[in-house]
This record gives C-alpha cells, sequence and structure tokens, in this order.
C-alpha cells in the first residue's frame, strides 16, 4: 500500500481550519475529496500541524494511503488541478515508507507570526497579516520572548479548549525582527500547544508596546493560569512555514522520472 | 483654498483602475465618496499614475482641494475610517501649496512587477502576483531590458487604447532580478505609456524562458508595431510602489501637532 507525503500551501481565510469537521470547509477535508476526484478512493490525509481558522500555511506536510499505485508528480499535479481556485496548492510530493508520520515523525516545527505595525488599515494584506496602530519596542518584546524560551508548563498561554495532554513544552527558538513596518515573530519548537503562539504574541506585543514591564512575561508563565494571558492575536498573521524530519530523505522512496504521455 | 496631499496603498482587486468611472468602482471615486462623507465638500482627487483594474499600489500619490480647512492628519484618519476594509488605505497625509500637482509635478515613478515562478498554483497571493510554470532565466531577461533602457519610441509596448500623444519615453531602470521562487522586475521613468510595464513583461518573459533570443527585443521594440509585442502579462503583479517630486518638502505646509480632542 504506497504512501505519499506532500508539502501543501494555503490561505486560511477560507476555511475553518486544517482539520476535518462535518459542516465546514477544511483544508484536510478539501484535499481528501480532491484525491478522491481522481484515485476513487477514500483515505485520510495526516497533518503535520492542526492550523486553526484563519491560519496560513506553506510549509505543511501531510501524509495518506492509497490502494492502488501513482507516480508522485502525476498525484501533485493532479490535486492542484482540482485545488485550483481553492487557496490550497500542493508544492511538492514524494512516494515514502511506511515509517513516515507526517505528525509523528516530525521533530520541529517552524512558525511566522506577521505584524504590519503602522497607522494605516491593511489593503492587500488584509487577513494576511495583524496591523497593529501603537509604537512596538522589538528590544522589549525580545526580551520578553526570552523568558519562554525552554521547557515550561505554558498552561498560561494555551486555549482552554486544547486537547493535548501535558502543558509541558520546550521552545526552543523565539526571534523578534523588524523589516520597515513589518515585525515578525519567528517560533521554532517540537510542538505547541492550541493557541500557543496567538497567545504568546498578545501577551508580548503588551510589552513591546510599553502596557507592561519586560518581567512580566515571567509572572503570567508561572502563574500557569489562562486568565493571566495577554489578548489572545488574531489567526491572520500566522504562518505554519516548516516541518523537520529526522533524515526525511531516507524516508523517501525513488521513482524513475515522470512522463504524462510516455511514448508507445 | 488649501491642498492637500496623499500617499495611498491599494488592493487592486476590486477597483476597474484608479479613474473614476460611471458604473465601476474606482479609487478615485471612492476616495472622493469618502471625502464628502465628513467634509460635505464635493472635490476631484487626481493622482499621480492611472493605474489600471487589478493594479495595485503601496505609493500612489494624489491632490485635492477644499474650501474649509482641516487638519491633514485629520484627513487621514477620517479617510481611513470611510474608507475601511474596502482594500483602500491612506499612508500618509500633508497640507501643500497650489503649486503641488500629483500628476504634472511627478519626476519618476517606480513600478515592480512580481511573478512566482514556480509548478504550483497561487494560494494567498492570488490576484497579487503571476504565476509562471516553467523555469526563467534572469540573465536573459535583464539582457532583454538592458535593451528597452533609454530613450525609444515605445509604440510596440502601449496599449492601442494609449491616449498619450507621443509614443516617445524615457525607460531609466528596468531590473530583473530574483528571490527564492519570486521574480521581480522593477521599473523606473518620468512617466509611461498605458500597459507599457505588462508588455515589457510579457515580453521579456518569453526571452527569459528561452522561447525569443535576446535580439528579439531590440527587433520588436524597432518594428515600432503593436502586434510585434509578446503576450501582455496580467494586472495582478503590478505595484505602483513610489512617486518622485522635485523638492517634495518644498511644497509642504508646516502644521501644529494635532489633537483630535484638544484641551479646553
Amino acid at each position: 500500500m504506497p504512501r505519499f507525503k506532500l508539502l501543501i500551501e494555503y490561505d486560511g481565510r477560507p476555511f475553518s481550519g486544517w482539520q476535518r469537521q462535518d459542516n465546514a470547509p477544511s483544508v484536510m477535508g478539501l484535499i481528501e475529496k480532491s484525491l478522491l476526484k481522481f484515485t476513487r478512493e477514500e483515505t485520510v490525509v495526516f497533518g503535520a500541524g492542526r492550523t486553526d481558522s484563519g491560519v496560513h500555511a506553506d510549509g505543511q506536510v501531510a501524509h495518506f494511503d492509497l490502494q492502488r499505485d501513482w507516480h508522485s508528480e502525476k498525484i501533485r499535479e493532479a490535486l492542484n488541478h482540482f485545488l485550483k481556485d481553492t487557496g490550497v496548492a500542493i508544492l511538492d510530493s514524494w512516494k515514502v515508507t511506511d515509517e513516515f508520520d507526517a505528525r509523528f515523525s516530525a521533530t520541529k516545527r517552524y512558525y511566522r507570526y506577521r505584524i504590519c505595525n503602522r497607522r494605516a488599515p491593511l489593503t492587500y494584506e488584509l487577513g494576511r497579516a495583524w496591523q497593529y496602530s501603537y509604537p512596538i519596542n522589538i528590544d522589549l518584546m525580545q526580551k520578553g520572548a526570552d523568558q519562554l524560551i525552554g521547557h515550561h508548563d505554558f498552561t498560561t498561554f494555551r486555549a482552554t479548549a486544547c486537547q493535548a495532554k501535558s502543558p509541558m513544552r520546550t521552545m526552543e527558538k523565539l526571534t523578534v525582527s523588524r523589516e520597515g513596518e513589518w515585525v515578525f515573530l519567528d517560533a521554532t519548537a517540537r510542538a505547541f500547544l492550541h493557541n500557543q503562539i496567538r497567545s504568546f504574541v498578545g501577551s508580548l506585543v503588551e510589552v513591546g508596546s510599553g502596557r507592561k514591564p519586560v518581567e512580566w512575561i515571567t509572572e503570567i508563565l508561572q502563574a500557569c493560569d489562562r486568565r493571566a494571558c495577554g489578548p489572545v492575536c488574531p489567526p491572520d498573521g500566522l504562518y505554519l512555514k516548516k516541518i523537520d524530519y529526522p533524515d526525511a530523505a531516507d524516508y523517501v522512496i525513488a521513482e524513475k522520472p515522470w512522463e504524462e504521455h510516455p511514448k508507445a
């Protein structure tokens, strides 16, 4: 039973999120429906990150199994054909071994949050960034972020609906940077809790705007209390950028070059 | 009669273009309507560049006159209030002298064209870039662009509907660059003809993709014949980035700091 790996980009706006739901459009459900159209097989597409409604991705990874064998490039091209103008695109595809699991094999997840720090409302970036009108000091924001690095109980920074068994996570990297009116927060960890990055950003902007002192971040972290968290910022600015796997190349099964119309 | 200058950003997708039209939404018409809402004055907003339907801007400049005096910051804030979620935003505003004319005082116009050069269709960049599936060699594209620099008859590269009296224009700069899957063409000139940049890009991609030799650009330029032009590329990737004025600061009239609710 051949297994396939996909690298996926999507616009989070039209979707209720990655995860399939009964009465709402999801990225997972849309890819499954598109696969059904040309493979005639019902299959489950397992994603590495369960992004929320409105959250974007250009580095989501997923896997699925099919009964029949296909060339991985044919899978990509056919999926992109059926996904046209939906806001979802397959950037790359591979045939992989059964050991590969998009979610459980992942060793690192990379997210970026984009803040447009200016007075004027957004135009073509509407829905793709968070516009924040007041000055942000990114040095203060970085000092706040530094207090979140490492292994902690992140109860304060996870949604009450979060289904993870443990609130413990290890933040590897939290970097705040600025390019003109743009402020970015780049976050790396093996795994994140539900709403964790949006809770981080909302709280760190409280510090960057000067409304809260830098030490406040340690205070609310140590409180281990959801009510201590700053305002959760909107999903618009969040992007799932990349997933790491151990020796990703080891999972890949080599294929012959693909010819759409092989010569007779 | 006070005159105001605006720096404007917009998403070109919802509009038939900059220029006011009777039965189609335009950026100019929308700003005029928004001004009317709080000034109660009907005025004409003159823009520096008449962008086409679907063309974006983050550096459009315009001017208009009012009977009553206003603080320029009040103009900006009130306009942004009435423009909310329309895809148009006022980035900055100034009070200027009568000598300032957004269109006729301009000395240089800067445009950027964005090509997403990859196999996969666009998702969140849909309508904001031109996706081109086949490999582009930007060194060849630059060599083609170099032949368009200087003072020429650009009849080949202007729309048949172009209303400019002369097809002569002076291209100051045409630079092709790449960042990963993105290819940019940056164009600078005092003024452009209708559809000139989209005609340039469409023809230069013929060269960059290897379908036409570099010298073909000189051939079609010298033909002075619209029918010789390559395919005109879509408006999606085009952005009006900046307008230069001679000693722009000389036009600006100093104002007292603005207080929305002055103390009694």
